[in-house]
């Protein structure tokens, strides 16, 4: 099962949407340079010059509240990281075959907020490299190839990792030793979501084996994004884990996403699940922009990879990148944004709740990572979702869609979101859901 | 055929070396933290905390002679990519699917530094994700999935390129498709190395066909780096690129090593052969540290994968990178550091190869590219070229050595290296050598 056209959701059509000449002329200038690869959001697309704690400039100076992005996730150019990271750029970049405090430093600090097992880290530039690593190392220990991963998941670009992200589209063929199962949907596993996924992915391992194939690992989004955003009921991955490992297979928690505080009681998905993975990834918010990405794994699983291969990503660990990171641990913690999300997460989807109409459906989330199902006639409607998303965008707030269907709204603003922000887009959906 | 061992040439070996108590206990604490996939070089590791220009400078303040680096390829900590990037990072850092003019003017500045036939540009964060990316190109454009490489290359630590990089060692298994071929040295294509060359591509794309394996590409690093440099006679890649497109197949050069002026007499080591490849990568220098890379490519080559797949990668492209890649452009520019390369590069390897002997053996390259055959009784000698790197790690030179046995000595310096940091090395090197 795959998302059924492939097509972005919320892709920009060239040609179309309201653009004022000159960004016509940039949209243009993008296709000749770039290709035909690149996608541009909205129907009118964004062009963008400044940004600042959770707000996006364009170049009139308009602001626009960004509840989507998930980068900047401490904030738009935060001064602490910008310092952190311009400072020791000034001072050194080079790589791990020299000794250097900083990317230990990160790695002690990193593996404090993991639970005991996970004790080793390993650092990438982006989350693609490190499920790719996560994959030759599953490959290395476990001696199987066989992939599980949900049937809109998305795990990264690099050629494995792409082979793992159905929500890519068909045009991207699964990679081989890929099966995909059921998202944990009530819809999907109405026996329970929690037997009927483990449930699945022992099916999975079976028609694996039958094709001569071993299983390697399970990989999941811990808050199923693409999927159209899972959390409940808390506890339900614990099945899955154990599932996989009767078969052999490792438990690969992609917290990419989900990852650094945003869910709200915990700094990790899988915390939520009372599971402890036998890999872990990182990404996005890690550096605040910065490209810095990693792996966290029990010694256990590496030793096989470790006596065999060596590892080494050129900029991956450096000094810079640790420094950028740090700076992102530390304000966190400084600034309370986990109980932030924690707190004003709730507010926020407690106040979307009260929206439910025959068009708002339900509302589903943890922290700062929030789906809303866009329904008529108690079906999905991706075309209202996409509807909604670019009136907003009329109205200077950035959201997006996810989901196979394209009918879930996905709101994953920077951490300092606060109550009045979330006010702010409560009341502005309010006001146009009768337009969609 | 791959390196005899897979052993990391000049890897650092726990517990021996002359470290001081302070640096072997953060050896220690990285086997801890890090785990066993990470490499530190020298048999005694280098602990480094600042670095300007061509200098590296321990925490003692002693400044190592930088002969090795060609990530910080514009000097260590130059200050106008130091001031490009913060400036960029403090004012916005999103991504390519909103509107921005940095991604826009990066593209035109590189793709001015290309034959018009090269005119798209794409950008990912590292060599690995460009040389991974253009593979799923060429599996789109070519219906084909046979790779050929040399049998020392190094060409990324995907699984798809890692798959690629015989260098690495018989442990990680040459992926499904790939071939390797004899690099180009006059010992192993006597009749000539075009020629040569050229009849090992077809001869493989052969052997894939004979398995039922279409021709995808063939990858080569251009400046034939981790196979020992191998760049004469200039023009010799022409015919093998010839040979690949005559079965159906792409030409990749790589030029994550070679490119950005180091070879003094042209920006990309393709220009020095006379051929127009289908693809480019590119890597390492371009940021000058920070985690930038990109593929250029002709627009009839990822037409098929732009119909069918979008691209999207999260911190490629984005307006940071873009500035840093930017400001390393106008440096290589204001500074004229290509033609120092062309002129300090010659200087350098006219003076080394004043000093072969029975030891010291040939000296090749091509602008501030240089490789050594270090040997003994005419027959390569690795453990003379790792006491010579070693050595002259204890004299503050940093080089290393490279090619399948580990024999060849790998000079590599920042570009701004003068003609009295070449003397340096030189006599130094003329110093050790009765000591070898």
């Amino acid at each position: 099962m795959q998302s059924a056209t492939g097509k972005m959701i919320n892709a920009y059509v060239p040609g179309r949407g309201n653009l004022p000449a000159d960004q016509a002329a940039m949209a243009e200038r993008r296709a000749r340079l770039l290709g035909p690869a690149y996608r541009l959001f909205y129907e009118t697309p964004v062009h963008l010059i400044r940004g600042q704690g959770v707000h996006l400039y364009d170049a009139d100076g308009q602001a626009y509240l960004d509840c989507y992005n998930n980068v900047a996730s401490v904030g738009h150019c935060h001064p602490r990281v910008i310092e952190a990271m311009s400072t020791q750029a000034a001072t050194l970049a080079t790589h791990t075959r020299y000794l250097h405090d900083g990317v230990l430093t990160l790695a002690e600090r990193l593996l404090a907020l993991f639970p005991p097992e996970l004790s080793h880290a390993m650092f990438t530039c982006t989350g693609s490299e490190a499920n790719d690593l996560a994959y030759r190392i599953a490959r290395a220990a476990t001696g199987g190839s066989g992939v599980i991963v949900t049937d809109n998941a998305y795990h990264g670009v690099t050629l494995a990792t792409a082979g793992m992200s159905m929500s890519i589209g068909p045009a991207v063929a699964p990679g081989p030793g890929v099966f995909a199962i059921a998202a944990p949907t009530p819809a999907n596993y109405p026996e329970g979501v929690a037997s009927g996924f483990a449930a699945a992915v022992t099916a999975a391992c079976g028609q694996m084996r039958a094709q001569g194939i071993r299983p390697a690992m399970l990989i999941v989004d811990t808050v199923f994004s693409s999927d159209g955003v899972w959390p409940d009921p808390a506890g339900f991955l614990a099945d899955a884990a154990a599932a996989i490992r009767a078969e052999g297979g490792l438990f690969l928690a992609d917290e990419v996403q989900p990852g650094f505080g945003r869910l709200g009681t915990s700094m990790w998905g899988f915390q939520r699940h009372g599971v402890v993975p036998d890999m872990v990834s990182l990404g996005k918010p890690m550096g605040n922009g910065y490209p810095v990405a990693g792996l966290v794994i029990r010694p256990e699983v590496i030793a096989a990879f470790g006596a065999q291969s060596r590892y080494f990503n050129t900029f991956g660990g450096n000094p810079v990148s640790a420094a950028a990171a740090l700076a992102v641990l530390d304000v966190i913690r400084d600034e309370g944004l986990m109980e932030n999300a924690a707190r004003t997460g709730a507010v926020f989807r407690d106040s979307l709740a009260g929206l439910a109409s025959d068009r708002f459906g339900e509302v589903r989330g943890a922290g700062l990572f929030i789906g809303v199902d866009i329904v008529q006639d108690g079906q999905p409607a991706p075309d209202r979702a996409v509807r909604l998303v670019n009136l907003l965008r009329e109205e200077r707030i950035l959201i997006s869609a996810t989901g196979a269907q394209g009918h879930i709204l996905k709101l994953r603003p920077p951490l300092p979101f606060s109550e009045d922000n979330a006010a702010q887009v409560v009341e502005t959906i309010a006001r146009l859901l009768p337009r969609l």
